[in-house]
């Protein structure tokens, strides 16, 4: 089985629990709609490769690991997507939940999501229980307080922040708990894999960054120009076009050197330049490559 | 150290964790704002108190256990106050966490708090790794879909709900929570100790809803009447203050008669009879009486 089929197997799984009889119907169908059709699974899949270059020993925790990072960043997006946040009415070329189910339903399916990411993760550890509280710091200290998606997006409400500060806390640190929770689901060295998460989480950051000012809504199937007029910080507003794409490519071998040697080390290497690329208009996908 | 000095204490170095220096500094305050000054901590207070009846034979799990089921319950407090739903100015006494910080940080502080519930439990289980998956999904199970705090809140945004199942799962799969998870922690039987904490947490909802109908905003601290603003269930506006009354007695008398036999049992049987009655105005607490 592939890798993206077995995400999309754990995630079923962990979200047909929501929609049993009994449950409130709408919030298990926002929550549905927060997490199916896919995106690109970016996050569970650099989880489950780092997984399976360390061995995979246990396939049910690594899943389980995958799908409690997909989990969140679902979760951080329909939150993010709220009127108070961006208010933005698309999201993969469909309306966002709360433009769906209302701004409550929004709110209760984004809490919901980030429960059932612990609860997946726990119910996948029961052959590896010890393996359970690392994975757990891992996964909660990306997307809390103090230095993960929460405080991320936390400093968009401060009077000011440090733009690497800001854009690590609301990326990067998803991206390195990606790597880790694969690396640890496995049995593998924590340490070893984090800056290979860390830099892949910048470059992608930096090539979103670039997508938000250069491709059309029709493209990504959410509202582009978002940083501008929200004035937030973007690299390509910041630096131009050109550096910013010079720095793209940059970050991007600096992740691909990040590796650590490895059976799966080439398939890392081509999922590094995929995705740094995924996200370009056409044109500058071909400039950079 | 009496119980609530220890869910003082676990909950404040839960807490110091999000305020490190780098961390956003209104994200901290604003979680710190939504735990402290301390309102009641039944749910907490139950479920040390059942720890103890149970031999607390790891206190360090007791009090993270206490404090998750607290954070939890907070975090549901801040969304649940948000203009969205109650749209409530005040909670114990002070301006909410939307009021103080704005909507923004709210949604944010609830969305950290929630991470931080389940990142208090898995440091606090390290001597004790075994219990963490069965607490994990006891407090998970009560706070999101389908059954959990969650669930119950999503009833509000449905075109019917049945008054019972909304009030078991908004309030009352908590307080089983509560008594299960205190039991979990030092190694009882979950199963003996539900039914004391669902009867309890039915109970609490009739004196809550008594107090929504006849207390002060002055006396509880947050608004009154909301219930009938918001055409909601409420025992009172149901049945009547004396129907309501005498329900009250009968599920105070049910909780207390579900306590297991155990060293603590007198002391929870109190705890019982003080916590359905605290929230009555000081008239009818003296004719339940």
């Amino acid at each position: 089985m592939d890798a993206i089929a077995r995400i999309e197997r754990a995630l079923g799984s962990s979200l047909a629990g929501a929609s049993v009889p009994g449950a409130p119907p709408l919030l298990a169908a926002a929550m549905h709609h927060a997490v199916f059709p896919r995106g690109a699974r970016l996050r569970s899949r650099l989880c489950l490769a780092v997984a399976l270059a360390c061995g995979d020993d246990d396939s049910d925790l690594s899943d389980a690991a995958a799908a409690a990072i997909e989990l969140l960043h679902c979760a951080s997006l329909v939150h993010d997507d709220l009127p108070c946040f961006d208010n933005a009415d698309t999201r993969r070329g469909r309306p966002s939940v709360h433009r769906a189910f209302g701004e409550p339903l929004a709110v209760l399916a984004g809490d919901a999501l980030i429960v059932l990411a612990f609860q997946t993760l726990a119910a996948g550890a029961v052959r590896r229980v010890e393996r359970l509280p690392v994975l757990l710091r891992i996964i909660a200290e990306a997307t809390g307080a103090p230095f993960g998606i929460a405080a991320g997006q936390a400093w968009e409400c401060e009077p000011s922040a440090d733009l690497s500060v800001y854009q690590q806390q609301k990326t990067g640190a998803l991206f390195a708990a990606s790597t880790c929770a694969g690396a640890a689901a496995a049995g593998g060295s924590v340490v070893a894999w984090r800056v290979f998460g860390e830099r892949l989480g910048e470059a992608y950051q930096v090539a979103d960054d670039i997508s938000d000012v250069l491709s059309s809504e029709a493209d990504l199937g959410k509202p582009v120009g978002q940083d501008g007029a929200l004035a937030r910080p973007n690299a390509v507003l910041q630096l131009g076009v050109d550096a910013a794409l010079q720095r793209l490519d940059r970050l991007a071998a600096a992740a691909t050197a990040a590796i650590p040697p490895c059976r799966g080390a080439a398939a890392l290497a081509a999922l590094t330049l995929t995705e740094t690329r995924r996200l370009l208009p056409k044109d500058l996908a071909q400039r950079a490559a």
